[in-house]
């Protein structure tokens, strides 16, 4: 599998009363990353809320998007799991759906031994044959990997093949690439970091920007890869300050207020996350309109 | 309710292979807790793995918990939920199974916002009449609640009245005092910490360490309390490393391993979690040694 | 030499034009701290403003100090050069006025390691047969000592005999009194701190505070070994908004502020340090009436 | 003045007893630098050792210097002092000798507030007609500038026209460039980072490196400006381990280490810093070898 590109990241439509998932909206939602050119869609990921779902309701959204996009380009399923063994319920179920790819973290209460995590990886390749990008989060997981920790993992467990940053340093990536020799793939997750990872060799940005401001991302992927600076550099900074809002405010709040914003309904996110307040849903407004 | 002393935290012990809780054993840690002359007994919190259990499996140790003290001593009950529903639903469960009082902390996979948090505080007191321990412990919960902030709770909030600090940073203990004129009383839950936050004001010491060292933690809350400062000094530097050890190996799996070092086995924490390996519980037996 | 108790820091007066030291003001100033009943005089160090003086001023506050204490007290020279060389210079120096000892600790621009640091130790100790202090204050000094190191250079360097800690991290005395098995003397550089550090077993604190607060640190001292503990606590928080104060605002600015405020013209630290605007001074105004 | 591309840092060659500056040797290292494609020269940097010279030294070198480059590239003077007096002192002498810019930073004992920083500046601007580079290095010089304050100072002080970054955080030379519409010059001076800095817009790379690896670093910055990305990733990578190891082993160290490796002794660091031990050397032969 080679992956490469922007891979997109649905957000969760919740019904009026927040105790339900609204499958159509999730299916416009995924509709408008694939109109923004996102080469995968990665569902439950941070933006997807996961980890504020019931195991029913996460299921749900996994095989709701496995057919809704239908093949048209790889489905990532994310996966951060408290026990090893809901973990492993996940990953098998998502292979049996017919997934491409377990985007697998850690998540953590008490801190995790390096010792943990590896057999936390091991056990869920185990269960399930599909291939694993080790996902490093600490902001969100509570839990931190070094480049050389994931290299070993790459290393030691067959189906792990590709790493995803998201510690927004860009020095992991330097070391992910100098201590592979360039050949272990790693993905970039920290949005107002894109233009440099993917110029430190990342192979993809991994963003849920695509949702609201079209392919904007996918531009500045492909002006970097054609040698094109100046414009790579002047989309960046076009993008700066709504990259860095979204990541600051919350994807999944950030997102929803935008696409209602846009006229698209997607719920609110669930209790205790809030939807942007007044004053953040009109500074999120005026960088749409600037990015329009 | 005028909580003061040593707050104990019961190991939930698991059977063999991981998947059920032993209530037997349960008891048995309940009694260990109770003979080391604890004054509450706190159940699912960190030391008890409350975020790797089930709902139907928290349920089964609350009610348990409440039953085997049978009033001999307060009961706690800790909650620490990604979502408001959830906490909810729990907080509620506690008051009907005639537990004492909740110890309430936010837990996060987003960064939650003060606005995010309270609404989660208010929430769950408005469902449940039981008085409410604020908990601040972001190593584990992954957000942190400055000493203002958790003040305006406790000012806003009728039935939040008392706040549990684990940062390990003695200052926000001064903090709460002087900010609330030393009206509003606090509980350390830092154990290597617990000399200092006893000598400024804490009521009290939230702590697994009885579970294995039997009434030392009492006795050093008793020579602070008498004046007698060399007594209090040599008792803490006597449990100092223990302390720290418990803590910085996780705090379940140590409790667990020194049970079974002392005879009563009370299984292993619960996947990615492992128990301490041989190195480690080599080191743990020669401080229980040293403390016996 | 069995020292113990408060250690009192002296600012160093300038005159008017900021050029030169107004060695009359450093005598009075001093004469306070002696009121003030401290149980040495440490000249030179960061509220002395040694870091902004020449080497001819630098030599004649050291001489000042030494012949206006005139064997009340001890006194203590600080030395936090940059260079090897000028610590050496300065350590004989203190050594041929009849200074009682030093307290050094290494000033970095580039990072130093632990064997630079060594060596810096020990060949200032090779030049001179005073009993040093060795001092650990990131904060100023730009470079960390773990008290596992500081230990080291203790067993190492035959007149290293004392440590100060200034991080503000209790953690850090733990860690000296279990290391050295209680037989290191520990001193507390950390004013707001200095109620835990006290009953960690440290043998002192270093303090300009007896500049401005006569012998209320020092009954906080006597309150803690005497075993009065709720004395103590309450002469703790009533100085502790104060003790935080100086600190954040600048012990050079705070106390010369505090003392023109107290009628006694010590003239502005040396730019680019600025004195308390006005608003700080009214701050500090409404504490030290509180504190009268 | 137009400054772009690599601007480059010599050491400070001393005498065999460390006790006196080298002025031939120092000479032969600009030329390295010369020849290594520089575009301007920065004299009395970290590299330089500016921090340990006596105020004799530092005007030795400053004069030599412009003397030596003799108009060849533009020659920079860097100045960062504890008191403002020796930074204003410096900054005219800088302008009698013919140097064609400042690059000022803070150097702290205490911390300094932004209103002291400000001053700071604004005196020594005031007393020199040199164009300024104002220059944030936390890690040497102990105080930390934002982006939104140091494009403060350009605005307010009219010869402060350039900023370097040498925190080694992307994000602040993205705030520099958004919140200035692009218009503020600014510089890298993180070594390990420079791929990155310079696709982010940054006019240059501060760097001590072409002192051992010629114009390695020239080229990168070539390779980056047309585009050629392949080119300038593998450039990058190619240096990545010694840049990095330059910096985390101390510039002045690394670097006359790797003089005497190359052939040319420029002395040692002056104490309290060490030369590059053996095994580092070694590794620092390696590094070169890969590079020649």
């Amino acid at each position: 599998m080679n992956l490469t590109g922007i891979i997109g990241y649905p957000v969760t439509p919740f019904s009026q009363d927040n105790k339900q998932i609204d499958l159509d909206k999730l299916g416009r939602v995924i509709d408008v990353l694939l109109e923004a050119k996102v080469d995968a869609i990665a569902a439950l990921g941070s933006a997807g809320e996961a980890a504020y779902l019931s195991e029913a309701e996460w299921r749900q959204v996994a095989e709701y998007t496995v057919q809704h996009v239908a093949g048209k380009v790889p489905v990532i399923i994310g996966i951060a799991e408290l026990t090893t063994a809901q973990a492993v319920n996940y990953a098998q179920h998502a292979h049996q759906i017919g997934a491409d790819m377990i985007m697998l973290s850690p998540f953590s209460y008490y801190k995790l031994s390096e010792a943990e995590i590896f057999q936390h990886y091991d056990t869920v390749a185990s269960a399930s044959p599909l291939p694993i990008m080790i996902y490093n989060n600490p902001a969100t997981c509570g839990v931190d990997m070094s480049p050389a920790f994931m290299l070993s993992m790459v290393e030691r467990i067959p189906t792990a093949s590709m790493i995803k940053e998201s510690t927004g340093d860009i020095q992991r990536m330097h070391k992910i690439h100098t201590l592979s020799d360039g050949k272990v793939p790693f993905f970039n997750g920290c949005n107002h970091m894109a233009l440099e990872a993917l110029n430190a060799g990342a192979s993809g940005w991994c963003t849920a920007a695509p949702g609201l401001i079209g392919d904007k991302p996918k531009q500045l992927f492909d002006a970097i890869k054609q040698g094109e600076n100046e414009k790579a550099q002047a989309l960046f900074y076009q993008q700066y300050e709504f990259l860095e809002f979204i990541v600051s405010s919350g994807l999944a709040a950030a997102v929803k207020s935008g696409l209602a914003l846009q006229g698209m309904d997607a719920g609110e996110p669930r209790k205790p996350l809030l939807p942007l307040n007044e004053q953040e849903q009109q500074r999120l407004q005026g960088m749409l309109d600037g990015l329009a």
